[in-house]
């Protein structure tokens, strides 16, 4: 999906993106963010946590009338404590805020680094409170990224959670700085709008250039809704979303301590919708900022799909297309603008699912390298030295099919990842 | 353990080096490989299937009286040619010789590729059979190592292979040369043989530098010895030590579609052995030449041994040492000398086992990072600027430990993957 897009030529749509902007061309803004809904504040300020004195605190805060929310996290068993207190506020199925730092993921921080999380809720929900809008700490989300293993400075914390609410104070923008602000070694701030025809809207931001998969990433995502729905509503539209955009993006194989992605909804269009409304819409907002995400994944020179077809189910697909997206000697040829089909072929061999080596046929970017398992002629001379490559593997065996998207293996990947805490 | 090692100190072993350095000493030798047992005879000759010129084809001639043999293989589900017949040929327990080549893997070749590898051991039966030593093609092993996806030269390599039984005519010596040939990108040959004190000895020859793991490489591993021992007793042995050797060692979580381990003895040395000092000895052998792997693997700037200890399970030690050793944001901060101990948590909680985060314990180099889930004070300085690095996690919730070989992820892992076929 291209962002601002005004036209459609009207042919049947053949891929995910080209539907979405059959369904919504114009309505995808992403100049906007969390506040374009209705009902929602945000700010972006800079406290000190990072070494750079960018920006590093964001808020996200929702007017109402409804405070209806959802959250789906990191499915790595070693949790940062703010996934610890987000999971536990979110029982509620109510948000009234999300307070987000980037330049310390207080994560392997021991009770005291929980403790912090909490006093930072309750900063925030006192301060709003004394804003005029009664807040308890438990209607506070917590997220935060960065280094593992250190604790925040709790004083800057304190007086930042106090001062971005006065920040905020002024007007509906903000989005914009709320999405610079939780950037780590994202080189771009990254949002998206979008404008249902039906007149109510969902924005969404997010941030996160590595280590994402097998579910999230060090993803931050906040997502606004003004439309009429109840939190079971954002629930379900917000994790069958997330399992096809944010779950098939895989560029590390690593998984992060931290990653979330929260749903917030204000209610304040008035306006009811289906469930089918509501997660067309969440979807579409989500595989935007998932392109996103893959763009600016760190030293990412290539973006690529892998799509595996002809599987016996859909997870056997997903399997194969994930052990195909992690492994290195595929991501560096990719870096190389290699046509090195053998080692796609042996990337599925070892894929936890039964395959038939002799019923495999690969395609690059549309043309076909490997039939029944071996080489066709010309193989080698396929052109990939472009900055998008379509990987395809059928592997001759059912009708079920999944697409993982991943990036190369680059020096620059070596380079931003060797030296990132020293 | 360090080569043609010939004292030790009477401490008691410490690690499974200093063990083998204390059984074997001066015992084992590296300028020395398959044709140290008796009755072996080798060759490494160039045919021209490399582009530089380098040698290419190897040959381990079996002179006898025995000829039992057995060998391990890849678990990719997408086997070369040269593993389906060799695994179709040690049904019979015997073998007579293993022709090996560099400079094309013949996988994914089709029904042509196996046909090529057929003629190729018919070939070499021949001209043994011509030269005096009646023998079958089924007797003869066949690896191949190097491009995926390309047929080999058949011209040069039915040629080579009645050059090579000439070439190997003239003495036992040859092994040397066989080791060279079988390099792809090794920059150096890889070979050992331990002298046994009780008079019969066990040799070896190694190639592979990527692509390791989870269960061998593209590594191509021969083992002789002249000890009187039948197939199934080699076969226990070489099992034995691969899954604590070879199966250890996890470059890059990749694995070959071509990985071959074999054992033959000749029987030669007249002296007969228990399966418990076969199993040592051959033990010894593997475990030296898989540190001669790890050392030269592409790109290698760190070699690392990664401990997990407190595990419940064998199997849930190696699970979670293998997460560990595959996470490319471990082997960067690795390759950046960067004690990073918060993504060593964040790979034990992505690992396929249940673990409780709040009772890992890290250390590297024998430091303390991380007690319970919290780093603890100078974990940021401990250093790690030497070529070698231990990593040992405790999880606090048992007495299983499993130990895996790996490497760093480096700016040269990248450059020589990334234009190999190119």
């Amino acid at each position: 999906m291209t962002s601002d897009a005004d036209t459609n030529d009207g042919r049947p749509a053949a891929t995910v993106e080209e539907h979405l902007e059959q369904l919504y061309g114009s309505r995808m803004m992403r100049r906007q963010g969390v506040t374009a809904p209705l009902g929602f504040r945000a700010a972006g300020i800079t406290i000190g946590l990072k070494p750079s004195g960018k920006p590093d605190l964001a808020l996200v805060f929702n007017e109402g009338p409804d405070l209806a929310a959802a959250g789906v996290f990191t499915r790595n068993q070693v949790k940062a404590a703010p996934v610890l207190w987000t999971q536990e506020v979110l029982k509620s199925k109510q948000l009234r805020a999300v307070i987000l730092n980037s330049g310390g993921a207080n994560a392997c921080t021991g009770p005291g680094g929980f403790q912090d999380t909490h006093a930072t809720a309750e900063a925030v929900a006192q301060t709003l409170s004394n804003w005029g809008t009664q807040t308890g700490a438990g209607e506070v989300a917590v997220c935060s990224t960065g280094i593992i293993g250190e604790r925040l400075p709790m004083d800057k914390m304190l007086a930042g959670a106090t001062e971005i609410v006065h920040e905020m104070g002024g007007g509906l923008e903000g989005g914009t700085d709320a999405a610079w602000a939780i950037m780590t070694t994202d080189t771009v701030p990254k949002q998206v709008a979008l404008h249902h025809p039906g007149g109510w809207n969902v924005g969404g931001m997010a941030k996160g250039a590595g280590m994402m998969a097998p579910s999230l990433a060090t993803m931050l995502v906040v997502l606004t809704t003004d439309a009429r729905v109840s939190a079971d509503m954002l629930d379900l539209a917000l994790r069958r979303a997330s399992a096809m955009t944010f779950d098939r993006l895989d560029i590390d194989g690593s998984t992060s301590t931290n990653d979330t992605v929260l749903v917030l909804s204000s209610g304040a269009s008035q306006l009811e919708v289906t469930q089918a409304e509501l997660d067309a819409a969440v979807f579409a907002v989500c595989d935007d900022l998932c392109s996103q995400l893959q763009a600016d994944a760190e030293g990412v020179t290539k973006r690529c799909a892998i799509t595996v077809t002809g599987a016996r189910t859909d997870d056997d697909a997903l399997a194969v297309a994930r052990s195909i997206a992690r492994d290195s000697l595929v991501k560096t040829a990719l870096f190389g603008s290699d046509p090195n089909w053998g080692r796609v072929l042996a990337a599925i061999g070892i894929a936890p699912v039964t395959i038939d080596p002799d019923t495999i046929t690969v395609s690059f970017n549309g043309s076909v390298v490997c039939e029944n398992g071996t080489g066709v002629p010309g193989a080698r001379e396929v052109d990939l030295s472009g900055k998008t490559i379509e990987v395809v593997a059928d592997l001759g065996l059912g009708d079920a099919q999944a697409t993982v998207r991943t990036t190369d293996l680059s020096h620059a990947y070596v380079e931003e990842n060797s030296a990132y805490t020293t």
